[in-house]
């Protein structure tokens, strides 16, 4: 989730709108969020301000101020933190993070990302950025001393309680760190680890550490593969039997008619024309020339290039999308498809695209982005979940009070085997 | 507040009691100080876990967390957080404090440290320490620019919505930040800026930025001279009209009776001996040879000296006492001077002591330090601050929403001149 400070013209006048400093605007869809049982809200990050001034300021208030305040106030409700192991300190990290899971009785998860924007170094400009190879063998190190800090306290026998942190004398390449945590070892496991990469570092780091992967997931075939490579990474990591959840970004627009749905998709469609800014910006994120092609012919997966402003992520399930469906430009376009998927219909259909893709295999749930929150997002929780719970997809109540048990993954406490969750948001 | 993980032997074994782990014990404490019409809680820092083993877990939680959870579930409250500047980036202090700032609308204050402990410089091993000058200058240059940044965006006229970050270009002895902050500035002013150190470095930063001192002070007029000094580093760094308020720590033990006092003050005695462990501390922390010395005669001003394990401000004020009342090294112990100043007595003889001390201009209020959490504290609050109300020294109700109001700081919002604020906790 996240609210942003939208620009809007007030009175011949630009405003900007600051409902994004107001804790109640988080609370009220944290609470809808609880009220639809969806397992976890998603805290992306980004912390710079968008050079272009006629973009509205986006990812401005901390993530971790924001989840902290939502986990107090709503009960049930599981929270995802996105935080750099480029701009944030391990300890520190493990520290708030393993708080945060005693205080909130295991509701939270850690989203690893390196960062790689440029812009946002310049914030922390006595913290230079490495290449893309060391940016990824530090997240790798960070990650691993940060879950070595989870489990830094003795492991007493049952009713034991006499435990005391231990030394972890960790000596690397990017920390050294001697610990223990000065936070003991939660009873109900570690925080969810969770990551999004998709270039072979990205790989390899997820399956290496993650519980959770928010992939983009353009093509079920691209996600199976995708899957099978994650898993052969967790295997040579040393992982046995691993347990990774796919947990695609899916947007949506929808409405309670398919004449109200049309009538949408067609609002976006004429906002976003093959000649207009957004195009232009698509053709550089494919290395294409813009103006220099036909946007109605089908694209050529040769003439396809990464290196734009596109994470690698996004430009693999793109061409995946492009080379399984045989894409022209325009429809990319249309498609957004260098964005997570679009799905477009009645609350019906959204609910069967939910369903195939799930019985597919390729995917253990989806992390709604909706598109216009407030809107789309209402239509969701009260409108398309309900028909999921109707199909006996979805649980009508929470029944498991930490994430770590509701996502059925490793180090839970419990052992029964529960069914996969499909919605998140 | 802070809430420890206490040993205790229960069935010849040593447990930890884990309360400090619990959400609900943080939002106990909060909760009856809001009852109270206390401003703020203070959250204190120490991000390592005691090597001595008999020793309770302390300051294990994140406070920035705590503080966090308990600003979105209690109202009114306000919330002091310490942090480092030396374990913590200032872009990330600023965004966090300014974040926490708008979403309590205007509840929160940073007591800024710089780390001292070679035991926790070894959990941050790649940070290593600086000398004291060193840490000071650092945490001059950061208090500094997350000061500016809280005010990076454009100042609009009334009315003018169109604000947007400005980048701060900072480019320091320690820190290379652009900017701007991705959180607009509050239109109720910046976070509260508290500090406590009593060096002469410590002074310098105090008089440069802070709003809220919480100094050691065991003599008024010890207290009334370091006012003085700190005004002057004010002056000197270019503050006209400087507001400073001075809170300094207070430790109680009170009880309904005079004899109930008597009992508890009797059961410390007994349990620091002038040969038991604490009185080997103390020693330590003068630089006097234990054991070599009467204990009953006088000390001598010129064979105390600094350097054992207490910092600066407390052995500053510790020597001001000795000076002042002519003590002896039994009653050093007994007073627990090396600590925050300890008032014995009931709730009418507390509330005499905070009415003499404030009406000697020698501070602003006090800030609790309750001997034994859920004990004195609730005498505290529930008699010895009604009696400070019923003699109209401590408002009956919050007049104020924020906490630079609360304390009529420089940068509040409004004009009207407040009466001073006595309690804190």
């Amino acid at each position: 989730m996240h609210i942003s400070g939208r620009r809007r013209e007030v009175d011949g006048r630009l405003e900007w709108d600051d409902r994004f400093t107001d804790l109640e605007e988080y609370l009220k869809i944290a609470r809808a969020a609880q009220a639809a049982r969806i397992d976890a809200v998603f805290l992306a990050d980004h912390p710079v301000l968008y050079r272009n001034v006629t973009e509205p300021p986006k990812h401005t208030l901390d993530p971790l101020i924001i989840l902290s305040m939502i986990l107090a106030a709503v009960p049930d409700i599981g929270g995802i933190y996105t935080a750099s192991t480029t701009l944030n300190h391990p300890y520190n990290l493990a520290r708030r993070l393993q708080s945060l899971n005693w205080l909130s009785k295991g509701r939270v998860g850690w989203n690893v990302v390196a960062t790689w924007n440029p812009d946002v170094a310049e914030n922390y400009g006595n913290q230079p950025l490495g290449d893309h190879a060391s940016r990824y063998s530090q997240a790798d190190e960070a990650t691993d001393v940060v879950r070595r800090l989870w489990q830094s306290w003795d492991q007493g026998g049952e009713g034991d309680h006499t435990l005391r942190g231990q030394p972890i004398d960790h000596d690397g390449e990017y920390f050294s760190i001697k610990g223990p945590l000065t936070v003991p070892n939660a009873p109900f496991g570690p925080p969810v680890i969770c990551q999004a990469g998709a270039s072979s570092q990205g790989i390899a780091l997820g399956g290496t550490h993650a519980d959770i992967i928010y992939a983009v997931a353009h093509s079920k075939k691209g996600t199976l593969a995708y899957r099978q490579e994650l898993l052969a990474a967790a295997t040579k990591a040393g992982r046995s039997d691993p347990t990774i959840r796919i947990l695609p970004g899916l947007r949506v627009i929808t409405g309670s008619t398919s004449e109200e749905v049309a009538r949408k998709a067609a609002a976006e469609d004429e906002a976003t024309p093959v000649d207009g800014p957004r195009a232009e910006r698509l053709a550089e994120q494919l290395s294409l020339n813009f103006g220099q092609f036909d946007p109605d012919a089908p694209l050529v997966i040769e003439t396809l290039k990464p290196g734009g402003s596109l994470p690698q992520g996004f430009f693999r399930a793109l061409v995946d999308l492009v080379e399984e469906e045989n894409l022209s430009f325009r429809q990319v376009l249309q498609r957004r498809a260098e964005n997570h998927r679009l799905v477009v219909g009645t609350p019906n259909e959204i609910a069967d695209d939910i369903e195939t893709w799930w019985r597919s295999g390729a995917v253990d749930g989806f992390t709604f982005n909706p598109h216009s929150v407030g809107e789309d997002l209402s239509l969701i929780l009260e409108e398309v979940v309900p028909i999921l719970q109707s199909r006996g997809l979805y649980p009508r109540e929470y029944e498991d009070a930490t994430l770590r048990e509701r996502y059925d993954l490793e180090g839970r406490p419990r052992t029964t085997v529960q069914e996969k969750r499909l919605v998140d948001a």
